[in-house]
């Protein structure tokens, strides 16, 4: 199976030697059918496909970077429109990525972006430089039947409801690009299947529209910042369909691009926003910031030690060295308390993670959003950050020493149990190891949470799609419930550490797989401005609150 | 369609003349199929069908009681044995008020308890006076085939396993009987019906199965003191299924008894614990004691203004008053303080339960629970009433004196906003009065908020189904929530009151429908003992904690 162009990538612990192929472990119990991570193979003609070792796991990649821009004639053979549809969080990133690099690439293929024609967004895309005049911007079905990849980026609700006529609407042969595999999700609890003479191809970045513009901008110096990408090739009807998708990946910037299915790409992402990425991550900062201020801590240091502490330090230390290196960094005494806190969040966190992973694969979380959805013009959803913690936040981030940020290792216990639970449901359910320590961890310290440092919970939440910002909603309160419930009480209640819960963490496989990405890293941290700032702010519909705060500045 | 034997009840404030019947006022948007209030008409040759007049509706009801005891004999007419499975929260409580009205009216028919044969609770019926040498206990599928009528009340998560088993043990023509129209749902999710040579009818009391026995036990010595009970029919193979259902909630001590139908029962119940009965409330109040010590309040103050508000002089009133009578008992300066509360909470308590409705019919939550079920070996439960906030409610109760339980406009306000949230959903997706009357309001204030009135929160829930307990435990959160981030944002923010809202609270045809409900109901009020004492312990599993807790005393 390996083809003359592999070669191997392994984490510095394990041996760079090629070993027999193994599959990922069969998960323990309730096992959802996901393909198993070597058997995730893919045709390339165009791209280096490299067998990476992710733990005792073998995965292939592909590696971006602007050194691959010339291969994307070839994987764009054929291609002389790419429609990118919609203008919410993802399609300003990708479609202006898109441009610059079939720009700097010397194509000569056209992205124009699809809208109703009574969108509000008009006024948005021709702020970027896409307009009617030039052909690069028009009504959502000319767009459509005119390209010969639709990058279908509209919000999962509108999806839901106009997948029909997307679909009726393209050419044959042409490429259906999706970014998220929610559509699969609607259309199984719908009972239809994709015409056939069509590629149906996905490729998700790992992180939300904003961030994905802003690597690839701060990236143009250095080769190959941007946000990682999955990819699944669902139906190859041209025999490029895998050449076509890694060339998208690689063009919106991805550092490297990982294989998955449509099913395992919406199981996972629909899962990882309402665990780690914003729901846990919004609930349990919610939980120690008043557990912080009962203990008699002032607002603002409550709101240092559990906020700034993860989206500070916290982060960057997982970002670049990993989990390990978190508990690492502390003394005895702060080992001590990162082991109970963790030891005993561990557990409840795991349950709720299990809850949300067989909502999300049984299509009720799917069924609710678009229930929800369907409710938006009663009942629109609701600001997040109003609260008095949230205010204070303000404060705090307007008076800001980022080199005082303090470590709290009560905070990083719980954060980090969190991460773990999100990362061994995936783990037990079979997922591959890519796509774990993407979906639980890098997308979380690399371009979700420096949102929330920036600005606050709602400027990392409703930066993302409906299907997060909903997921979020309905999460985060479940997390903080039942950490404060169980795992504060039972710390209050002088539970000791649980020994067995530390060795799992301590020999968890996954600290060797996110060895193997972080050795793919590009060394750029995102940038983003803070509350009287623009930069890292997106264009679309959902940040243009965010965009006139930072106007008004 | 009305029979010699119809009279018309109606609210105080509306005539009493019989009128054209009129249906429900159709729901506004989202409607959900739900049979029209008087379409529910039923074919009783036993009892006396009342038609009631329930604000603009009119439904037929049947009145309950001690007196119409001896009218069992004919109601259950060629029934020598009837089989109560399992040993739950409903399990106990049935049995033992079926046994005592069936001695009382001087039956000849056995009350047999059927149980897993390893299961624990076997001693806990025998404790009841269920033996096997009597013939009054024995295991599951012995007790379902020897039966005439078999009152399933095992566990939904177990109902859900082995339906299959217990409609093929059961004898051609008896009844099953249900106090949940969950198997329905289940049955719908799975695509299968009920086997069509047995009666399936329905009868659901409007309270935990503690209440029902503790009002039963009351009622002894006041006529018809004992819960509402939704029945139906949803299978007649015997031509007198009515009479048997309508019996038995006589017998298990209904005050009076209203038609529903499985799929109008399961839609309401699941979605009513979810909201004002148990979710809603101890989300709100979490939220509300929060408030109250941020804004310096001592936490015994705190929770008195919170808790002991609404389970003491809230609940009394509405039980006895209504809702309309909680504001009418402020001064100038309070109505201004509950208008506020009430109008801002109001519709962000609309938004959560129109999305647990939804999520409840589409079937959501139903497979939520049956998943959670299958994950209780490794996730069991948590408790709920460990955190900071209840052991104070514990020190609050010690020291309780009831007649100094303040009435806090604010609280009332948020409170009564959920609980008109609860009822308009119902009324918007077209259930009858009778209905959520119960479902919303009665239930409340009559049968569990007593219990978290005697000792806090998880007396109350835990006390319930699975299913409902698996529901609080997800929604509390969500109400705590978004009670924060919009009603008290808006509140602080100085937001006026919304007249309109408190306008249509005020006219609302609910009140003139509790009335009526209220002139049926008896003048004892549940008595429920305090910490230290066992009074109104329900037997059974989920009840063991509270009954040791209460026995170390």
């Amino acid at each position: 199976i390996l083809n003359s162009k592999n070669r191997v990538l392994s984490g510095s612990r394990t041996s760079a030697s090629v070993k027999a192929v193994r599959v990922a472990q069969p998960s323990r119990r309730n096992a959802v059918h996901v393909a198993a991570a070597v058997a995730l193979d893919f045709d390339t003609k165009v791209f280096n496909k490299e067998l990476a070792k992710l733990a005792d796991t073998e995965e292939y990649i592909v590696r971006g970077g602007r050194d691959k821009y010339p291969l994307l004639k070839d994987a764009f053979k054929g291609i002389k429109k790419i429609g990118v549809i919609g203008w919410g969080s993802q399609a300003p990133a990708q479609a202006q990525n898109l441009r610059d690099s079939i720009s700097d690439a010397g194509l000569d293929i056209t992205v124009a972006i699809g809208l109703r024609s009574d969108s509000p967004s008009w006024a948005e895309a021709e702020a970027c430089n896409f307009s009617k005049a030039k052909g690069t911007l028009g009504e959502v079905f000319d767009v459509i039947a005119d390209s010969d990849l639709v990058v279908l980026l509209i919000s999962d609700g509108a999806q839901a409801k106009l997948y029909p006529r997307v679909l009726a609407a393209m050419k044959p042969g042409a490429t259906l690009g999706l970014s998220h595999g929610f559509l699969l999700g609607v259309m199984r609890n719908d009972g239809v299947d994709f015409r056939k003479d069509i590629n149906v191809v996905l490729v998700a970045p790992k992180g939300m529209g904003p961030s994905v513009r802003r690597l690839y901008e701060q990236g143009k110096s250095v080769n190959g910042a941007g946000i990682n990408c999955s990819f699944a090739i669902h139906q190859d009807a041209t025999g490029n369909a895998a050449d076509v998708a890694i060339g998208w990946a690689i063009a919106v910037g991805a550092p490297f691009a990982f294989p998955t299915t449509l099913e395992s790409e919406y199981k996972s992402d629909i899962y990882g926003e309402r665990c780690v990425l914003l729901g846990a991550v919004h609930g349990i900062v919610e939980a120690l910031f008043r557990r912080y201020t009962r203990q008699g801590m002032s607002d603002e240091e409550a709101f240092k030690q559990s906020v700034e502490c993860i989206t500070g330090p916290v982060s960057r230390t997982i970002s670049t060295k990993g989990m390990l290196a978190v508990y690492e960094s502390f003394d005895a005494e702060g080992k001590k308390i990162f082991e109970q806190a963790y030891s005993l969040s561990y557990k409840p966190a795991l349950d709720i993670c299990f809850e949300i992973y067989e909502d999300v694969a049984s299509g009720n979380e799917i069924r609710s959003v678009v229930q929800a959805v369907s409710r938006f013009d009663r009942f629109p959803m609701g600001k997040i950050d109003q609260t008095y913690m949230w205010k204070v936040g303000q404060r705090v981030r307007a008076q800001r020493d980022e080199s005082k940020i303090p470590l709290n290792p009560f905070t990083a216990g719980v954060y980090v149990a969190i991460m773990m639970a999100t990362v061994e449901v995936l783990r037990e359910k079979g997922h591959p190891f890519s796509e774990i320590c993407n979906e639980s961890i890098i997308e979380a310290v690399d371009s979700l949470n420096p949102y929330m440092h920036a600005r606050g919970v709602a400027f990392m939440v409703d930066n993302c799609s409906y299907t997060a910002r909903l997921g979020s909603r309905k999460w985060a309160p479940r997390f903080d419930y039942i950490i404060e419930q169980q795992a504060f009480v039972a710390v209050d209640a002088g539970t000791p550490t649980d020994a067995e819960v530390m060795r799992e963490f301590l020999a968890h496989p996954v600290h060797r797989a996110l060895e193997t990405c972080s050795s793919m890293r590009p060394s750029v941290d995102i940038s983003v401005g803070g509350d009287s700032s623009s930069v890292g702010v997106g264009a679309g519909a959902a940040r243009t609150e965010f965009r006139s705060t930072a106007a008004k500045v």
